[in-house]
Order: structure tokens, then C-alpha cells, then sequence
């Protein structure tokens, strides 16, 4: 970890500028969507056919007659990195953390559409057989990995462990996870038909930058004092508190549906920030009147990289990791079921007819459709 | 492409040489599997349980009741680094030759437990968004992926396509899939319980070295006069001769199903090549009497890395893609529906009452149990 010269750059550091464009991707993207969506038909010689709603949701869902089949497979991204660079600063591997994050991308994924995560994969690419040698830090990943399993109640299946030199970085891993959901009884699908005006917007809360934003935050620690190690008000390094473990939300949704509360939509709100609030596909409005608080990483990063509310809004998660939308009078019994889960959570606003849009009203804030490219 | 000088180098060129060495990945992969199974627990709490024999196996399976639900996530490995040297020799991007084989790292595994694959995720991870500026590789990436989808009657679900600068090396790709399958009826379950002496092996032909074994082939070409563009007998390129795309074997397996054949067990023969075919947890000997054909791709392999047949049949599939383990009296009938889907097959050899080993009687050979390590 080298010193950072403290050299204040005036201009703003945006998540594109940090390298992320989306705009680069999305043409494939959203050709290979189109070609996965044409492949649907498949299904039907085996007595089964595709929820063509779940298109462009967070997993694919199949109708297998008795139960829906929900799966996904997400990657961690580019955290792993910064538990690599603050090991040199505590000591610590911090890939139990990591390996909690790797599996919150996909079962914070999977249960928005009312699966009950059930097992899941490990895929921990490695840029060579000497990752391993490391043993702290692959005993953290292990032992990480199986704790977030045994969290959130699912079985840990398998996985593959390759070393790919010459496709993964030297030193580095590529983490990512896939995980299977039942959706039983099928009551359980929550693929937003039931949403509407009138419904109420939970905010749950988030414990920092989870897993996106992240290389934002690492371009971040090129530009101050101290890198990772620069000390934020309260004395926690920078580093550590972006390697505060993702929120595993599936708790709160297993315990809403043992309680008989069937959220009407659920957002995993992850790239794209608070965008992703208006993730269903109908003309909706979302207005935001409370704001849950902001864990201080986040602030740190919106002061020291001079972004706007806007561009932190629109890229960070803000203290808000994931939206249930309910019926208004079940909405104060969500928070309890929440809580009694250890999970905080802010009746943050209203689901209302008309045009598609965020409106963050204590903030004068608002994210119009076309800022949000999701879909094919 | 460089061309490579041709000097003889009279040492051979084996597995662990080319740097692919098991011996320091086991370790953490036995203490994760510990961990694995160690979750099996958290599935009682949904009314499920794991079905424990598929530790161990090449896919995961859950007794769901009335069905069995399956799952896999299997990585490519290091073939796209063919391609990507190909493209220099023959402008061809060979991506959907690319797609083909990640995709059939997954579904040639879950069928071994008599899954049929409903559904893919596509895990593609680069060195960066500039990846997909490469419109004709995206787009053979993506047919080529579709085209596989539709060969095996399965639906692409989704997908990932992050870009991991850092992670991933510039301008590669991370490729990887997950499939989901259903066991369905039950009785199709070929975890091995019905393995008996006396059953026969049918080898279902490979036409190359699939996706396995490509760090040493590789190796080679930066040891032979001509690289990847080398000329091998007959005029074929070294290069383009290994991205023959891996044959998939779900259609075998599907008709094989629909005609009342249900193996006793199943091979997916890939890393550890003949290795695999005592993969089975019990100690049979298995008896081989017959060998398919080598493509000639792996002849060049042999011959000029200058290993032996152990070291070849060891680690190479020799023209074997897939085994299957069958009641003698299915043998015959089972070859013609393999061929009635495009896939030729040969009656090998026989499971046989006696010490785990595979003895391959043409070629003097025999793996022992110590061979083969592939379960915790």
C-alpha cells in the first residue's frame, strides 16, 4: 500500500470516468438477450414453459407445473481487489467477507421473484495453483463461504476451482456464484403483476458499498491520502469499511412468507443505485420521502470523489440495499419481521400511477425511465 | 502468431509440466467440500435433502419429493486462448466453436446423473468492456451459444457479462456456465447404486481434445515449428484441429431416455482423460477391450509432446468423450440411438468384480485407484 499524494483534483470522479460504461456493453448485452429470450421454445418437449416475465428480472424463472424453478449465476465484480490491497495495510484476508458477497449477489438476486434459495455453486477462477498456497486466505474464503450458506439456509452444491492463467490476472480470483430457488407454493411469484399505486416502498438497509460501486470507490483510493488506509471520521480505515460484508436479505424474505407476507415486487438495489428502484417494467412513479441513513463509506465517498447526490444516488446503494413494495397495511409488519431477522428497515415512500420515475423528494431528486437500461 | 523454431526438445512434455498441478489445488478443494457438505443440513428447513451420493459426483442433486432437481456450474478453462491465437493464422474468431464447448463442460456433466438440462446462465467475465467492441467475436460468442441452447433443448436463462478489469486479463474472457436440471421421473437417477459386474462400457466418440488437456496442447505449440498454424497430417491446422467443438452428449442421454434405456452410470470423460472411467465411488475393475479411434489431434499431441500412452490416456479423452455404464443386454440397442443422433459409439469394454483400476488391455496399460483423486 503506497502513500497517496493528497494533491486535490478539483473535477468530479464519475462512475464512468472510473471505467464502468455501460454503454460499451449493452449492444451485446442486449443481442444475447434477445437470443436467450428466442430459445424459450425449448422448453416445451419437456412439459415446460418459461415465465416470459422474468425476462429481464433478476433470475429466470421457469413453470414446472407444481412449482417454479428460479436460478441465476452473478459475479462478485472487482472487490476481491480491495481485500487484496488492505491486507497489506492490517494483515487481514478479509475473503470471508468476500466470499459473503459473492453469494449475496446471487441470492439477493434470486429472491426477488420469491424463490427460496435452495442450493448453490462456487466458481472461484484463480490466475494460477498458487492462490491456493495462500492457506489464511483460502480457509477465509472457504469457511466464509459456508457461514453465508448456513445464513441464509441453503446447501452448498459444488463448484469449480480453476486455475486459468492467461485468462484470470496473476494473483488475482474471479468469484461468482449461481444459486437454484424453488418458488413453492407458486402464490410465492413475485414477478411485480401485483404491484400498484397505492403500494407502500420499504427501504432495507445496507452496511456500506456491498458489491457495487466498487471500482468507483478503488479509483477513489488512487486519488487520497492514505489509499484504503486513509482514515475516515471515527477512525475506521477506508478500506475496511468498504469491506463491511453485503447484507443477506434472503432472512427477511423467507420470514416475510412464513408470516404470510408476499411482497407485490422486490428490488435488489445494486448497479444503477436507487435507479434500480423503478427495475418493474410498467409506468410507475416511486416517491422517496424518507432516507434511510447513509453508511459513513458511502459519504466518505461522495465528499472525497465531489459527486452529487445525483451520481451518488444513481450509482451507490446509499444506506438502501434492497426495496420490498407491499401492501400499505402490511408494510409496519414487515419492519418487525425485519428487525426480528437483525435487519433495519424505513417505510421510504410510495408506489404511484404515472410516468415512470424515481422522485427522491428530500432530496429534489429525480430519475426519469431513461436512466435506466436494464432491459432488451 | 510468431513462428516457433523447430528444435527438438527430447524432453517430454507432460501435464504437470505444462503447469497444471492438482497436487496444490486438492487440499483447499477437499477442506471446501468438507465445508460443502457440512450444509447439507439447512435443506431440512424447505422439506428437502440432499441426495448424498451426488457428493463427489459431477453434479449436485436435491430430493425435492417428487422430483429431483440438479445443478452444475463448469468453467471453459483456457480454450479461448486458442481461439484468440487462431484468429491471428485464420482471421476466424471461433467463438461460437468457444461457446459450444463452456456450454458442454456443463450439460455433458449434469447428465451423468440422469438430469435432463432445462436451463443455462452464461457467465462470461472480461478484462474490460472493450471486449465486446470485437462485434463479430460477441456476436459468434452469442450464436454459438444459442445454437448449443438449441441443440440440447435447453433455455438460456441469463447471464452475466461483467467486465473485470483487473481480474480478468486485458482483452480475455472468463467464460463459465451453470445449468439446472430435473430429474424427472425419479427413476432416472444414475448416481451408481445400480453399477453392477457384468455391465458393459460404451465409449461415445470425441472428435478432439474438447476442453481438457489444452494447457498442454498449448505448451506444444510454442514448442513446434509453427505454433497453433502448424500443419498436421492430411493439411489441417494444430490450432484450428483443437477448436473442433466439444460433442455434446445430452441428446444421447435424452434418447436413450425416451427409449426406456437408463444407464447404470455415467462418465463425462475430461481432466484426469481415461482416469475418469473409475470415477464410480465403489471398487470395480473396468476392462477395456476396444479403443475408439483417436482424433487425430490428439495423435499430434502424443506424438509430439513425446509422452506415452499413460500420460496420453491419463489425461486426454484418446476419442472417448463419455462413458456409459450399461446392462450388457442395452449395449447394442444403445449405440444405435447414439448414432441415430449423430453420435458413434463402441461396446469398450466390461465392470468387472475386483480392485479399483482401469486396465486397457490393447495398450498393456492400467490405472490404479492411487490415480485418481478426485473425491474428498
Amino acid at each position: 500500500m503506497t502513500q497517496q499524494p493528497s494533491a486535490p483534483k478539483r473535477e468530479p470522479l464519475t462512475y464512468r470516468q472510473a471505467g464502468v460504461d455501460y454503454g460499451r456493453i449493452d449492444p451485446l448485452k442486449i443481442r444475447a438477450q434477445q437470443a436467450a429470450a428466442a430459445t424459450a421454445g425449448n422448453l416445451a418437449r419437456l412439459g415446460l414453459a418459461e415465465v416470459g416475465a422474468s425476462r429481464g428480472e433478476s433470475a429466470y424463472v421457469v413453470d414446472c407445473g407444481e412449482f417454479y424453478l428460479a436460478s441465476i449465476t452473478e459475479c462478485l465484480g472487482t472487490k476481491a481487489l480491495v481485500a487484496d490491497q488492505m491486507r497489506a495495510v492490517t494483515g487481514r484476508t478479509y475473503y470471508d467477507r468476500i466470499a459473503q458477497d459473492t453469494l449475496a449477489m446471487a441470492i439477493n438476486d434470486i429472491i426477488t421473484v420469491g424463490a427460496t434459495p435452495v442450493s448453490v455453486h462456487a466458481y472461484w477462477a484463480t490466475g494460477g495453483s498458487d492462490w491456493f498456497d495462500d492457506e489464511a486466505r483460502a480457509r477465509a474464503l472457504i469457511d466464509g463461504w459456508k457461514a453465508a450458506c448456513d445464513a441464509c439456509g441453503v446447501a452448498w452444491g459444488g463448484g469449480e476451482t480453476p486455475a486459468l492463467a492467461g485468462v484470470v490476472a496473476p494473483g488475482r480470483i474471479d468469484l461468482a456464484a449461481s444459486c437454484v430457488g424453488l418458488v413453492r407454493p407458486k402464490s410465492r411469484l413475485t414477478l411485480g403483476e401485483k404491484l400498484a399505486a397505492g403500494d407502500v416502498i420499504v427501504l432495507l438497509e445496507s452496511n456500506g458499498i456491498h458489491a457495487n460501486g466498487v471500482t468507483l470507490a478503488r479509483r477513489l483510493a488512487e486519488r487520497i491520502a492514505g489509499g484504503f488506509g486513509a482514515e475516515m471520521e471515527g477512525g475506521q480505515l477506508y478500506g475496511e469499511a468498504l469491506l463491511a460484508p453485503t447484507v443477506l436479505y434472503s432472512p427477511v424474505t423467507e420470514a416475510l412468507a412464513a408470516a404470510g407476507i408476499l411482497p407485490h415486487y422486490c428490488a435488489n438495489v445494486t448497479g444503477h443505485g436507487w435507479r434500480k428502484l423503478m427495475r418493474h417494467p410498467a409506468s410507475f412513479s416511486y416517491r422517496i420521502h424518507t432516507l434511510p441513513p447513509v453508511p459513513p463509506v458511502l459519504r466518505f465517498i461522495e465528499k472525497h470523489a465531489a459527486i452529487d447526490a445525483r451520481e451518488a444516488y444513481g450509482n451507490l446503494n446509499m444506506g438502501a440495499g434492497f426495496a420490498l413494495y407491499l401492501a400499505a397495511a402490511e408494510a409496519a409488519r414487515a419492519l418487525e419481521i425485519a428487525a426480528s431477522v437483525g435487519v433495519r428497515g424505513w417505510i421510504a415512500g410510495t408506489v404511484e400511477a404515472g410516468d415512470k420515475r424515481v422522485l427522491i423528494e428530500p432530496l429534489g431528486l429525480t430519475f426519469a425511465a431513461d436512466d435506466l437500461h436494464v432491459r432488451a
